[in-house]
């Protein structure tokens, strides 16, 4: 059981605060020799790493939901790994977990926060996708702050990112008109001729407030904002009486170095009596199974589709994270580490 | 019963959209002849008027909670009028009525959107204030949607305001702790020493962001935000976890000539996992009896003060008008016609 010790832990740590987009130095690369296990750990190794827009929050300082990383620390990554080393009483040698495993190609942990999962049910990029954050995200945020109704038209911007993948085929299953925004025409395509979204409405290509209007012909209901910005200002101009808005991100002033832009259309809440609520997903953990296996469901009848960009090598994160903000990724962004 | 026959409707009509500030020349100022009544119509001689924010508004075209008026009419307006003619069932002469009279001095009606008030039970203009419009504003924008909890902080803007003076009065009722925003020193005393108000921050003064800290050291729960702009982007910095911010009115932005400013820091309510949500008065027609009796009921007990700003002349509703706008009114603002 003892792991070979020739064995070097490669890290990926924040070394500078980004300003504006982050860059390759504001992260020190290096390999470090592994603790040995202490009772109740274990050692996991890790396979994939999940990449997210919150990432780039999580690397300023201030207050947040969550701390921000530490400079000099690891950088936080939620992963899959598999334990190769075991004095936990609850873990053994092969099987796979999801948790924080951070950036890095080993991990020594307690298990605190960390749930076994099971490969054989489905890929383990999966359980970073619709079975991991993303799709817990969506389907909370959808089913809990936007409650949609059978007939409503559901609106998600960053279609074919992960969450916007998942809460759009949601919406589908719950009975909903769907409408996606995305960037580019394949990305369209993919939601209307994969995800099986009604309309998708490409944000690159021509005025987005008419095309928004053609797709979404009794207005909007429910708007699932992942981007903020000029889209989110949009939205607000075509939402329906007692719409609701769930504020999951706003990716297109993350790395901004001006102040955010708040949503100038903010009083059609007022003339519309709606809503506009934000959410983050750690709030429904005692609830991650129940959507699970819902949506585990969805998947085995091939009702729902689970889309990765899987990207290799851990050294890339830096330029790989940055695919997230330029809009180059095609599906839930993976890290593959081994 | 017939009308002295020399009688004219003075009357003041909206004959071109304001950009910025409503000014004089927008408006026109006539006498009219009455037409005589047909059968179902009363006539009402009207005493008082109702100068609100939402005023502005109207006055713009484009889609809204309710039409804009129309160029060439008379400008719309809450009002109480008494009647002084009626071939209505249920209207008689001497009864006085609570409705949209519009800025003149008569109104032939059908009596539609009218309802009888008792002027035995409490001054007319309080039918303008706590047991009018500001006030089913104010109650049902707290209750509904701020669901406010004994302990918990409620902030509101426009504190001295008709609006703002209620909702604090409920609150502190309520058993929250009650923090209200004003401009300048004479009504933040007024907010703490008359309305009971715990504290009261002069935006006029000083860091409204230090002064705020001060005065909330638990943080924001409720906000009730008749203003916009730079205070709600203060505020939504300070609140709590599950905070509702109840979106009312804008009244720093009402006369931009320039876009609104929306609220820049308004993914606090993702951090927070917080709501801002809009009302309009008017889907609580049906429960305006039910706060009525209410606020009636604190104001018979001396728990609750009604106050008014009443301005003398109906040809100064121009100027009056804009008394709201430069926060020179104290208390609700009402226009006395007779």
């Amino acid at each position: 059981m003892a792991l070979n010790n020739s064995a070097l832990n490669h890290t990926v740590r924040l070394t500078a605060r980004p300003i504006g987009e982050p860059k390759r130095s504001d992260f020190a690369f290096a390999d470090e020799p592994l603790n040995a296990l202490a009772d109740g750990q274990m050692l996991l190794k890790v396979h994939y790493l999940s990449l997210d827009p919150a990432m780039r929050g999580w690397m300023n300082e201030g207050k947040s939901y969550i701390a921000p990383v530490g400079l000099g620390d690891v950088m936080r990554s939620g992963g899959i790994g598999e334990v190769v080393e075991s004095r936990h009483p609850k873990f053994a040698v092969g099987d796979f977990v999801s948790g924080m495993t951070n950036v890095q190609t080993y991990y020594v942990t307690d298990g605190k926060g960390f749930a076994k999962i099971d490969p054989t049910l489905a890929p383990l990029t999966t359980y970073l996708n619709v079975l991991g954050m993303p799709g817990m995200t969506a389907y909370w945020g959808l089913m809990d702050v936007g409650a949609p109704k059978a007939g409503e038209t559901v609106v998600v911007s960053g279609a074919a990112g992960a969450v916007g993948a998942t809460v759009g085929q949601i919406a589908k299953i719950k009975g909903c008109r769907v409408v996606g925004i995305a960037g580019g025409q394949e990305k369209c395509d993919y939601a209307v001729n994969t995800l099986g979204f009604d309309a998708c409405v490409d944000y690159k290509a021509g005025d987005i407030r008419k095309s928004l209007k053609a797709a979404c012909p009794d207005g909007i209901d429910v708007y699932f904002d992942n981007v903020g910005g000029e889209i989110l200002d949009v939205v607000l101009t075509q939402i329906n009486l007692k719409a609701r808005i769930i504020i999951c991100g706003a990716i297109s002033q993350y790395n901004n170095t001006t102040p955010i832009k708040g949503p100038s259309n903010y009083l059609s809440l007022l003339v519309n009596r709606a809503r506009m609520e934000g959410i983050v997903v750690f709030d429904y953990a005692h609830k991650y199974k129940e959507a699970a296996i819902e949506m585990g469901g969805y998947l085995a009848a091939g009702k729902m589709v689970s889309k990765e960009h899987v990207v290799d090598g851990i050294d890339t994160f830096p330029e790989t994270l940055m695919k997230l903000f330029k809009g180059e990724n095609f599906g839930k962004l993976v890290l593959k580490v081994v």
